[in-house]
């Protein structure tokens, strides 16, 4: 077990019991206030890490962070502490865990550490990283079921690829945003099958996915494929994302290159990036691969993540309610085997990429990661606590995603994504 | 008529007639001399001029370019530069018009005029841009139609929304590389309609795509599409773009969400992005469209140009064919359209970005931009002049495309996009 995990840790700093982020959890991220500018840091508690507060304050001096330190701590982006490897991640991590220590009084009793810690209320969230490069995958056989069944053949819903591969397609990086950020309805061409010509207007099928990514830590070359036994140390860590869909130009545009405008409008990711090594403790075994997969997505050791995952949905006005609740556990394809999929081609990787998982359903109708699912294409509107009915999203609606691990006592959140819909402009 | 483009403009370097670089055409490219590093240029017969060394000399002392001159000519992509917007572009064309002029003797008599201009034959192009995000088009209706017939309905072979939107994809912005990188031939996941199962291996389908991209000049925000009429200005420029494919992982993968590994391996770019300005004198009206586009992509003035294209295959031994020669002009959908409609949804851009515009075939047989056309889906190989056939490439072929535009005695071309096949590692 790597020691910042140990459950028997504690804080200095006061942590309510049901916070994303113990001690043991410490992820990263990129805040802002108006004093200090965009920064990079460590979520702990209520609070944020100042990690250039501590460079600056010798805190890091007898680590080696590389020729970027301390600039990487004050960028708008994690791409250049990213940049400088996996060693220096977990250098940071570390003495950021001795550092928080109850029994260590080096912050604690240091007369700036007030300066080392801002109120997590205090400050702006940013997007963590600038992606070069998204990838949405399609893993959860729940939802490419659920979708085929409603698009393709009830009797026969998987495409014959589906269990052979982890099908994914290439996303647009420009529009991810960052949570918090308002979605605005896109226009756009649809045509209902019963229709004589497309036309033109605001989606009237806006839909969620709740999803997982991950994001890579490092570059490779070009025609160099990553083996799969090797593919999670390329990855920093993950995060929650929502892969905003409009289901009406999706549906008629996507025959035959796929998902283009129907999901290219916005995307939004959580601020937190949660590591690999922080969710050790949650490996679990993934759902057995029936047929076995080619030699190059084979794998023996567990590589899937036991994270419980909730979407709630709040109207204009009124109370939220919470409309699904799944598990990354579900998911068919684990991010090895996506990764190793996707350089198998000699695909090569930059720092800093996002890897989306696709929606991530479970095996029961409370557990479908889209409203797609969840009104069976929009034929079974939902009521919300406020008693208004849903099939898709209204102007003013907000979906909020979080996820946690929680296992010995100890909770390894992602903190939530969430955005709100506005109408068109 | 833009000033620089006067057919009766001469240069006072000698400059052979069938150049692609006349100075009526003033292409900008990054290349790189072991001594000046890299730098941004502009080609100008078998020469290039060297923008940095411009800046340094006080050339451009007169002209407001931004507070990112002189470094934003020393940089590896030319995104710094086209950042600073159109007028800057179009001052440094005009500048380097002007200093180019037989009967200008600014440049031509300076004593340090020898250090300003570099052959092109002593230095490396490079990768013009770093495209932060890559969207492939699909707007050759002969392509489609070709394409359909094969693997959709011979009688039927447009999909429904074919005439309705210009279809695209998004693509693998990692993997675009300079003209003249080797390109490996990518292993991957396939299964032939006849096999049992799938199987992984080098790719036996590997193929080129003629077509041409634009790179956009401006950053626009999340949310505001870009009006029709309006496209154009946010284009900085074009170059020639081989899309290579790996037919058989592509024919396995594709259904449901469209291409990925079996284009995710490489394309390769032209180094020479040349202006939309210069290629004002090539307008064209397009094909006509029928049913009428709606509204926000319906256009009155030609947005279409008039660029010869041409590929040769080379194999490892032996001389070069010419095996099509296409048009632009065949192109059912204009940049405007494609830009008009990749925003309209709220879609953000980047400076920077590349649009490819697809596979370019014409109407006649030998005027189709695959081998997959050419060899109706590798059913029907041709000989190659030193007497070998020709269904997929081989190790060691070598694709060269290269594009003008010609008029009153004037050749404005792109120059050539390269690469060569190497056997998977």
């Amino acid at each position: 077990m790597v020691a910042a995990n140990n459950p028997a840790l504690h804080a200095w700093i006061d942590i309510p019991a049901t916070s994303h982020f113990p001690i043991q959890n410490l992820p990263f991220g990129v805040f802002e206030t108006p004093e200090r500018g965009p920064r990079v840091g460590v979520a702990i508690g209520d609070y944020v890490l100042d990690l250039y507060a501590l460079s600056q304050r010798g805190f890091f001096d007898d680590l080696d962070l590389g020729p970027n330190e301390p600039k990487m701590f004050r960028r708008r982006s994690l791409n250049s502490f990213i940049a400088q490897g996996r060693t220096v991640w977990r250098s940071v991590r570390q003495r950021a865990s001795e550092l928080l220590r109850h029994d260590n009084p080096a912050l604690r009793d240091d007369e700036t550490m007030q300066a080392c810690l801002v109120r997590q209320r205090d400050v702006q969230m940013l997007r963590p990283v600038k992606p070069g490069n998204y990838t949405d995958f399609y893993s959860s056989l729940e939802h490419a079921a659920n979708v085929g069944r409603l698009f393709r053949d009830p009797t026969n819903p998987l495409p014959p690829n589906w269990r052979h591969l982890p099908i994914g397609y290439h996303g647009r990086a420009s529009s991810i945003v960052a949570s918090g950020t308002d979605i605005r309805r896109p226009n756009g061409q649809r045509k209902a099958p019963d229709a004589v010509a497309p036309s033109f207007g605001p989606s009237q099928q806006l839909d969620f996915e709740l999803e997982m990514a991950f994001i890579t830590g490092r570059a490779t070359e070009l025609g160099h494929p990553i083996p799969i036994q090797h593919a999670e140390e390329a990855i920093f860590g993950l995060v929650l994302f929502n892969d905003w869909s409009a289901r009406d130009i999706q549906g008629w545009e996507t025959v035959p290159l796929g998902p283009f405008l129907g999901k290219s409008f916005a995307s939004s990711i959580s601020p937190w990036v949660v590591t690999l090594d922080a969710l050790e403790p949650f490996r679990v075994a993934g759902p057995v691969q029936e047929p076995e997969p080619l030699l190059y997505l084979r794998t023996v050791d567990p590589h899937h993540f036991d994270i419980n995952l909730e979407v709630s949905l709040t109207p204009a006005e009124g109370p939220a309610t919470t409309i699904t609740r799944s598990n990354s556990r579900y998911l068919y394809w684990s991010m090895a085997q996506q990764l190793a999929h996707q350089t198998s081609n000699g695909c090569n990787l930059q720092v800093g990429d996002l890897y989306a998982s696709g929606t991530i359903s479970g095996p029961t109708p409370d557990s479908l990661g889209s409203l797609l699912e969840l009104t069976l294409g929009g034929t079974r509107p939902f009521a919300l606590a406020d008693g208004t009915q849903r099939d898709f999203l209204l102007d003013g609606d907000t979906i909020t995603m979080c996820a946690y691990a929680e296992k010995d006592g100890v909770r390894i959140g992602f903190g939530e994504v969430a955005g709100t819909v506005l109408s068109t402009l």
